[in-house]
């Protein structure tokens, strides 16, 4: 008889993700939270423990003919920090394993380092540990980040409550934009080498692209102003599916206006220029890492004059799903694309 | 003018991390420990934090024409819930993740985490998060583990004192004669694939490459026999190199009797068979996963009729360097091979 056979691809990321976690019974008291959110929480009497981890693959996640080894590893700190900020705490220590294969030299993985030294740096986290190891192909990290959170700090993906104010951070869809550009460059510097990149009018969507910001300074600012968003994660997918992943887990849908969305200047000009429409990469671009969160209305006044925070939409009845209320005043169901790396 | 190019090989596995922690300077008041032992330390005021990460790679560390995905799950867990027990604390969690190329199916998967799933109950601990994502060659596990101890009762590698007894637990080098087996087999399937692996014999020293324990039982006991060792860690590169680690830490030699050092008869035999000296695979023979540690003078009576420690040796002056006392009564500096993934 032959073997049942189910290819990843059919399950997808994500299906596969809740596949496992059903699978998986929490023994221990000081497991507070398991799989599904953007990290593990972990009692530990006085304040909670965050435990977070993500994986980046050579060209899976990255494409070393136009990503500096210092910008990858930036990055590489900074997604990992962003699952903290996103749980409202604070990263405090991170372990960095490496595969490499004997392409890599000892001054390729110090550039690397730098980066992640300058990350570290930046997020106040202490590099404590990791492995390294040969790999047969290419480069692969794999970044585990501990944190903490006062007990009634932490902010979890469920949570948000009917007329809820969704926020979103920065601008979004430069992240996307960015890759559009470098894979252009990579194209026009495959097919004649002697072409110098032209990247300086699309300084900010590169950089966006290359080496992103965990927002651990919008951590602090709402700590300073008291405020516990009431639901939160970090945009790494696509705004869309971010907004789907906040309505299932806190039980209500979310309606969000079009005129709303932040976008930079040079992101719409980018798309438009690549005959992409600019809301498509503001919804389903993915890798912004800014944060994705719910307030309640009574501390709107307080957020009100934030340049950096913006009002995109607000939760909903359940029934009445997730809608994308455009410019011209009609109303579409969102769809998430997203990133689906086994899809 | 040519940049500078060392490569890996040059500085090797050791070199690179030893590079690298030098480069890294912990700013957390938190992060009491880095990288140089099994796990790095974190103070949470009422105990200490112990995280460490494992990283494993196809064709590196594992080859699946012999190791059942379930066996390697359960390995995966079981080397990096060793790496807490060397800090004779407790596995509390698990992050695990996984690149995977779509010669994975979904069943594959599950095979591996029904082995991960047992372990973690085998140890207790709870699997919290992790990631999934594509390979475009073979099948990465990173493992991260989060554990802890009383502040009094963390064990590092260093602390050993002139005069402490050396301890083994278990049986040394059957990892290693059992890889010999497995690749033997392997030849044997390629040359004629109608052969059927003929392991009965060798089914211990297989079983303990293919799926090592974590001594947690030891550590337990010893926290039971009210003993805490003077320095530990775990044997997972070969005895000869874990007693310099612990030499170069605490700052003392040690002194190996030959006809201490605990072997299987399954191994012993079996290295004969190979035409391998029996002693160098307990010296240098990896992935045994048993702990090696030190306690004062004054213990050994609690642990004198342990069937599963051996007190294999003892520290002396560190200008006494480290040595092998042979059976025929002969003086032999100890050297260490090792396993050197970049070397």
């Amino acid at each position: 008889m032959e073997e049942k056979r189910t290819e990843l691809s059919e399950l997808g990321e994500f299906g596969l993700i809740d596949k496992l976690a059903k699978s998986i019974e929490l023994k221990n008291e000081s497991s507070v939270l398991g799989i599904g959110d953007d990290a593990a929480v972990i009692d530990r009497e006085e304040e909670f423990g965050l435990l977070s981890t993500d994986m980046l693959v050579e060209g899976i996640h990255f494409d070393l003919s136009y990503c500096p080894l210092p910008h990858l590893g930036y990055k590489a700190i900074a997604v990992n920090v962003s699952d903290i900020a996103a749980m409202n705490g604070n990263p405090e220590q991170v372990t960095v394993s490496l595969a490499l294969s004997n392409r890599f030299s000892v001054e390729a993985v110090d550039a690397l380092f730098d980066g992640m030294r300058a990350a570290a740096s930046d997020y106040n986290v202490d590099i404590v540990g990791g492995d390294t190891t040969a790999s047969q192909s290419g480069l692969v990290i794999s970044i585990s980040v501990l944190g903490k959170a006062a007990k009634d700090k932490v902010v979890y993906r469920k949570g948000a409550g009917a007329n809820d104010i969704l926020c979103a951070t920065g601008d979004l869809g430069a992240a996307f934009i960015g890759l559009q550009v470098l894979e252009r460059e990579k194209q026009t510097f495959l097919a004649n080498p002697d072409m110098q990149p032209q990247l300086d009018k699309y300084q900010y969507i590169v950089q966006r692209q290359l080496k992103p910001s965990a927002r651990m300074d919008i951590v602090h600012e709402l700590a300073e102003l008291d405020i516990v968003p009431t639901s939160m994660m970090d945009i790494s997918d696509g705004l869309a599916s971010e907004v789907f992943h906040l309505s299932k887990n806190s039980g209500v849908g979310f309606a969000i206006y079009e005129d709303q969305l932040p976008i930079d200047k040079q992101t719409y000009d980018t798309a438009v220029e690549f005959n992409l429409d600019p809301i498509t990469a503001v919804l389903n671009g993915g890798e912004d890492y800014e944060l994705l969160f719910t307030i309640k209305q009574e501390d709107h006044a307080k957020l009100d004059k934030h340049r950096d925070i913006h009002f995109i939409g607000h939760a909903q009845a359940l029934e009445k799903g997730n809608l994308l209320m455009t410019k011209n005043g009609n109303q579409v169901p969102l769809k998430a694309q997203g990133w689906d790396h086994l899809g």
